[in-house]
């Protein structure tokens, strides 16, 4: 949420809480958007948040559960943490189910149980369902309130059913189905107030629906909804029966998280981090991929270590020694930057992977010509020696050819392999022109040190 | 797009159009979604693109622009290339004026003008007037067609209005204005359904809009629609007169563009490149960004030089001396990627960011530790030079500190100074904590070397 909207408020919140001031904190929340009280229960400390969001709970509970799912599992677990599973039921039981499988799903599998047992029958049987579903499938994410109507219904008698619909709140399809509940056309409400009365909906329904499974990954969902513009897209099971629908506004939520999880696992963090995750979980998080990089350093040690006797001798090999890794990995990164989000933007095909190939390396040499000639130049200004600059020079153009090529194959690598991209192409790829970089540069340089 | 959805199309579209079959291949294209036909001519050679557009443009031009739409102004500056100016303004005054200042923009001074004068005179001002305002604002990227109605109508007026606007494909809501053009209210399209025919618009409308200025940054534009889950939001001049409005699919585009900006910048490139910008430009965009880590990467080297005559002593330093610097470089990096992912998102506020703080440093403390004790072990191990292991801890604790540290603070220090933080933030990061590897790695086994 932007930070221009509620500071003022989240810091008069933070002041009445703090001392207490339960009531006027109250009074602030009711009138506000759910989605700004979630920003301001963000923003107070993990006691401040609770004691606020308790006073709203106890005088406002639909509110309160708005607020709630606004906030997300993540955020809102601290919130749940001290709660009665009685408690936490009556606010899941008011949530979409779709949102309360999502909490629900981040709890403790016992306390699952106890929670769903004391929920509404109608409701926790809702969320039962969604959980079968495994995450970040269409049939996990959608909602299963889906407003559909028989062919043979007259336009009047959808608009009057629309009217009776009460709290559907995003409703901007009408899904026909058959006699079996099958899938087989849409119409918009828009169109429903051009016709006639007594128009049959199967006489003015698009038959060509687009629609997804309920095993449709979500990332495939929010491609979907963006590239055809539409808001919202129904699911069907395995035999076209209609079951739920995901709406636009869940489609950006995923778009969201797809975006996060590329950049996290490009930077080695787990995706469920957030900045607030509590210190010992992120800890526990990041130490792997730290030790998986101590790894990948101590292979590059190993490298280094065939030349100690030649740098024992040319210590200035040391000093320039940096620079082409360095250089190198960033260069990868830029490459590897590239084909991740190319991959999941879908620009990206099989067939336009090779172009892709060839133009990445074309970017390497030349670049690698330039910034060759500009290290060894520097260098030999610097040094007033010749060869530590043609070898650094040499050094840096193998190493950019290399980053261009491993910074676009892997990534295809790993999508052929049907592994995320994002997930370990940095590893790979900063491991390789580390490598090569260190091996390149050291190797030329002991090879020309020795030889004039 | 998805690759799952075309492939098999694209590549019998691209045997026709490379045979010269157009026809055939213009009864496919008739067939789909104006964003499949994107697709599949994103996917052809630059050439062949070009030749399947022109066969589309001649025989359905508003198909032709509706791909050509979808396709976005990079992947179709190709095409319009090579066509002449008349060609280009009977394509683009059939697009929304808001996709169509999009091209616009994107061409030569001159060649806009020319465009904009052979453009219908309706059309061509709408697009004139949004190229008034800068880019990723809410004024450029606004559709100047938003349904309005005044206050005195009825709900009977709305639906017969409603029901004769033709063009108008996304309305969702339905903005009441008074009799100066100000905005006052708004409606859902399925309220006007439950109300009896006579009701004023003003007696229903709900008063308290969601709105945005002309010069609302269309960052904080995607943040307002996804977080309080509207469809559309509408856009007011400095005088609160309504003037256009942003649709959902819109800001989807928005917050991928965002996502895409973030990535690329912390990797150093440039917004505009895409994994099919010609190489010339790519190296053009990418060749700074590699000067100045080149300049970093002397920094580095300088650092090192301080410590030539001790390494000629020890070469083992050498050896090692890579492993600090790595890790804090990644260390950093996750830091950095949390922080920069977490403004983006509007997850930090100024109240919450020295929580962030403490967090990472407990984060780099206990991290420093851990990997600090694990990398002194593994080189003990190694080289049994107990002295190495204690150097090598020291260093790696003392690193991932400052990782924390810088990046936490400069994200937020280049926010503060109205900077994006994704755009130079790797940068300082890397910098600081491969100076401060090296520095720590060799001054302390400098010391250490020469003293035990």
């Amino acid at each position: 949420m932007p930070l221009t909207r509620t500071p003022l408020l989240a810091e008069t919140v933070r002041k009445l809480v703090a001392r207490g001031g339960y009531v006027n904190a109250y009074k602030i929340f009711n009138r506000l958007h759910p989605s700004d009280i979630a920003a301001i229960l963000g923003d107070l400390s993990e006691h401040l948040r609770r004691d606020a969001f308790k006073t709203l709970y106890r005088r406002n509970l639909t509110l309160a559960s708005e607020a709630l799912s606004e906030l997300g599992p993540e955020r809102g677990a601290v919130i749940l943490s001290e709660m009665s599973s009685q408690e936490i039921s009556a606010i899941l039981q008011e949530l979409n189910p779709d949102d309360a499988a999502d909490f629900v799903a981040d709890l403790p599998a016992e306390l699952q149980e106890e929670i769903l047992g004391a929920m509404r029958a109608k409701e926790a049987s809702e969320v039962e369902d969604l959980l079968q579903y495994p995450e970040q499938t269409a049939g996990r994410i959608m909602s299963p309130k889906v407003f559909s109507l028989e062919e043979e219904s007259t336009v009047e008698e959808a608009i009057s059913q629309l009217q009776d619909a009460g709290d559907l709140e995003m409703v901007f399809y009408i899904y026909v189905v058959d006699e079996h509940g099958n899938l087989v056309g849409v119409l918009s409400l828009r169109q429903l107030l051009l016709k006639r009365p007594e128009t049959l909906l199967k006489d003015i329904m698009e038959t060509d629906v687009i629609r997804v499974t309920t095993d449709t990954d979500q990332e495939e969902v929010s491609q979907l909804v963006a590239s055809y513009n539409i808001l919202a897209i129904p699911v069907v099971d395995a035999q076209n029966k209609l079951v739920g629908v995901i709406t636009v506004d869940d489609v950006i939520d995923v778009i969201k998280e797809e975006a996060t999880e590329d950049m996290y696992r490009l930077a080695g963090l787990d995706v469920e981090e957030r900045v607030f995750t509590p210190p010992s979980t992120s800890i526990r998080k990041r130490v792997p991929w730290l030790v998986v990089n101590l790894a990948t350093a101590f292979i590059t040690a190993l490298v280094v270590a065939q030349f100690e006797a030649t740098i024992a001798q040319y210590a200035v090999l040391a000093v320039f020694m940096p620079i082409v890794p360095l250089l190198g990995g960033n260069a990868g990164n830029q490459t590897l930057t590239v084909m991740v989000r190319g991959i999941a933007l879908g620009e990206i095909s099989w067939a336009n992977s090779r172009k892709a190939l060839v133009k990445e390396v074309i970017i390497g040499a030349t670049n690698g010509f330039v910034v060759g000639v500009l290290v060894g130049v520097v260098a030999y200004l610097w040094k007033g020696d010749p060869i530590i600059g043609v070898v650094l020079s040499l050094a840096m153009l193998g190493t950019l050819l290399v980053a261009a090529v491993t910074g676009t194959l892997v990534p295809l690598f790993l999508r052929w392999l049907k592994i995320d991209p994002a997930l370990a192409s940095s590893i790979f790829v900063t491991t390789a022109t580390d490598v090569v970089g260190f091996l390149f540069f050291l190797g030329l340089g002991a090879l020309a040190l020795a030889r004039f």
